[in-house]
C-alpha cells in the first residue's frame, strides 16, 4: 500500500504538546515555528516562505488536476466591481462577510482634521466614502459578469480556471478561519448535465488527491453560513437538495473538522442574476469546486508535522518532485 | 551584441494604430486582446493566463537576482492591521490613496434595510464600520512591526523578500496605473552604509535586468506623490536629498514614461516610527527596491508586442527558459 494512501494521524509533536502541563494551540505553535506571522488581527497574517512553498505546490497539484479540460485561466485582484457585487445577491446571504473598500474624498482641511483624529486617537474613519470596490468573496464571484458579457454559451459550455485572494470578516482565532485566504476555483458553466458531471468529476479528483497527500477525510453535505433568521431556511434547503458538499479535514480540532475543498451546484442562480444563457436559449446552470490553499497547507502541517523538510520522501516528492 | 541588450522600439503593432484612422488606446488593445480583462471600474482588471504567465516569469527573475543574499522570504495578504497603518505614517502623505475596509455588523432589521437600499439603488453604504484591516498600500508596509518586534538589528542587519496585492485609489485609463497590482519587494535594515550600499546593488541590477529584457530605460530622481499643499515641501526634500529613484519605460506614452522599479532610501523614517535599533542601539535605516510586477509586463507587451508567443526566442527563453 502507498505510504501515501494511509492517512496520517495528528502528528506526533502536536500530541507531544497535548499532553504537556502547557499545551499550545496550534494557532501559537504555527508562530512559534514563523509558519504564520503575527499582524495584530485575528485571521490575518503573513506567511513565511516555507508556508507559501506549500500553498504554490498545492496550487500547482490543482493545475496538474484540471490540465486535460482546457480550461480558459483567468486571475483577479482580490477586489471587484461594487455594482457587480451588488448585483450579485452575496448580501443576501452574507452581509456580515463583506468588506467594502473605503476613501478619502477631502481637501487639506479634511486631511488636517483626519491626521489630528489620529493623534488623538480618535476615529478616523467616519468620513471615508464608499468606493467603487469591494473585496472578492469567493475567487468566482468577479467571474460572471465578464462571462456574461460574452453572450450565449457555446454547446460544450464554459470552463474556468481562477485563483484569488478572497475576503471574509470573522475574525478568530481558529487558524483554518483567516480573513484573507487564497482560494482556487474550477467554473463550469452550461446545462445541467454538464454541470453536475463537472462536479461529479472533481469529487472524485478532489478526494484522490487528498487521499494522496495522506490526509484523513470525509465528504459530507454542507451549507453556507447565510446570515440571520431568514438564513436559516436558505441553509436547510442547500442541504436538503444536496448543492454543496465540503471535504473535510480535522486541523485544529478532530470535533469540528475544516472545509478544505468545496463542490457547489448553484442551478440556474448566477446564470438567472447575470442573464448567462446557454446556446440553446435556457438559463446557464453553473457549479464550482474551490480549494482553500491556506486550509490544505494547514491540514498537511497538521498531520506530518510543522518542519515541512521532515515530511515523508514521497509527500515531498508529490508536492515538489 | 547581444539582441536583447538592444532595446526594442515600441511595437510595429502599436506603430499600425497609431497611424490608423481610428487609433485605439493601449488599454483598449489590452483588452481587445483578452490580456486584461474589464471589471467596470477604471484601474481594476482581470489578467489572462498570458499575462500572468509574465507576471510570475518577472517575479522568479526578481528571486534569481537576489537569491545569494540570503533575504528572508515572507507573504503578506493585501490588507494589513489598521492601528498598525496608523502608525506608519502613510495617511500624513498619502491619505487620498489609502483603502479601508468596512464591514456589516448589524442585525437582520439593518440586514432587510441594506436589502432594500440595494434594490432601490440608493445608497447602502452609510452604515458600513471600519474593520481593523486597510488595504496595503506597498508591500513592505505590513514588514516593519513584524521586523520591530524580534528586537535590535544584528550586526550585517536584516534583509526581508516580499511580494503582495497592494491598493491605491487612483482610478484612472492609463493602464500601469492600476488600483490593485502587485509589487516584489526587497527591504534592507541597517546602519545607513548598509542600507545605501544595498540601494546601489539593486539599482544596478534592476537597470541590467530591463535592458536584458530589452525595454528602453532612464533612471530618474523621483518623489512620491504627496498630498495638498505640505506634500509640495516633501516631495521636493525628498528629491533633493536624493532619496528616491524610479526606472522609467516608456508603456502608455513616450511623454509620461512608467516607473517599473523604484528605489528608496527612507533614511530612519519606519526605524524611528516603529522603534527598530541596529545592534549599537542606534536607530535603524531602511531602504527597498520595489519591482511593479503589472508595470513591467505592460512595458514588455508595448515593445516586444502583444502577442507574448511571438516574443523574440531570446527574451522568451530568459523569461521562461
Amino acid at each position: 500500500m502507498d505510504q501515501l494512501l494511509a492517512p496520517a494521524p495528528l502528528s506526533d509533536e502536536v500530541a507531544d504538546d497535548e499532553v504537556s502541563s502547557e499545551p499550545r494551540s496550534l494557532l501559537d505553535r504555527l508562530f512559534d515555528r514563523g509558519l504564520l506571522v503575527r499582524t495584530g488581527v485575528d485571521g490575518l497574517y503573513g506567511r513565511s516562505g516555507d508556508f507559501e512553498s506549500v500553498v504554490e505546490a498545492i496550487d500547482r497539484l490543482a493545475t496538474k488536476l484540471g490540465a486535460g479540460d482546457g480550461a480558459e485561466s483567468l486571475r483577479f485582484p482580490p477586489g471587484m466591481s461594487r455594482p457587480a457585487f451588488e448585483r450579485s445577491g452575496y448580501l443576501k446571504g452574507f452581509p456580515n462577510l463583506a468588506g467594502t473598500i473605503h476613501c478619502f474624498c477631502g481637501n487639506d482641511a479634511d486631511h488636517a482634521r483626519l491626521l489630528s483624529c489620529i493623534e488623538a486617537g480618535t476615529d478616523w474613519t467616519g468620513d471615508q466614502a464608499a468606493s467603487e470596490i469591494v473585496l472578492t468573496p469567493a475567487a468566482c464571484y468577479p467571474l460572471y459578469p465578464v462571462a456574461a458579457a460574452r453572450g450565449a454559451l457555446p454547446e460544450a459550455g464554459l470552463l474556468f480556471d481562477l485563483q484569488s485572494y478572497c475576503f471574509r470578516h470573522e475574525p478568530s482565532l481558529e487558524p483554518t478561519r483567516m480573513q484573507m485566504f487564497r482560494m482556487r476555483e474550477y467554473v463550469r458553466m452550461g446545462s445541467p448535465d454538464q454541470v453536475l458531471a463537472f462536479r461529479e468529476m472533481w469529487l472524485e479528483r478532489g478526494t484522490a488527491m487528498m487521499r494522496e497527500l495522506g490526509l484523513p477525510i470525509a465528504v459530507d453535505p454542507a451549507n453556507d453560513p447565510f446570515f440571520g433568521r431568514a438564513g436559516r431556511m436558505l441553509a436547510n434547503n442547500q442541504r436538503a437538495q444536496g448543492l454543496k458538499f465540503e471535504l473535510n479535514v480535522p486541523v485544529n480540532s478532530e470535533d469540528k473538522p475544516t472545509a478544505c475543498l468545496s463542490f457547489n451546484y448553484h442551478q440556474d442562480h448566477f446564470g438567472t442574476i447575470w442573464d448567462i444563457k446557454q446556446a440553446d436559449g435556457e438559463v446557464a446552470h453553473t457549479a464550482c469546486v474551490g480549494f482553500g490553499l491556506e486550509r490544505i497547507t494547514l491540514a498537511l502541517l497538521r498531520h506530518h508535522g510543522l518542519d515541512i523538510k521532515a515530511w515523508p520522501a514521497a509527500l515531498r516528492e508529490r508536492l515538489w518532485g
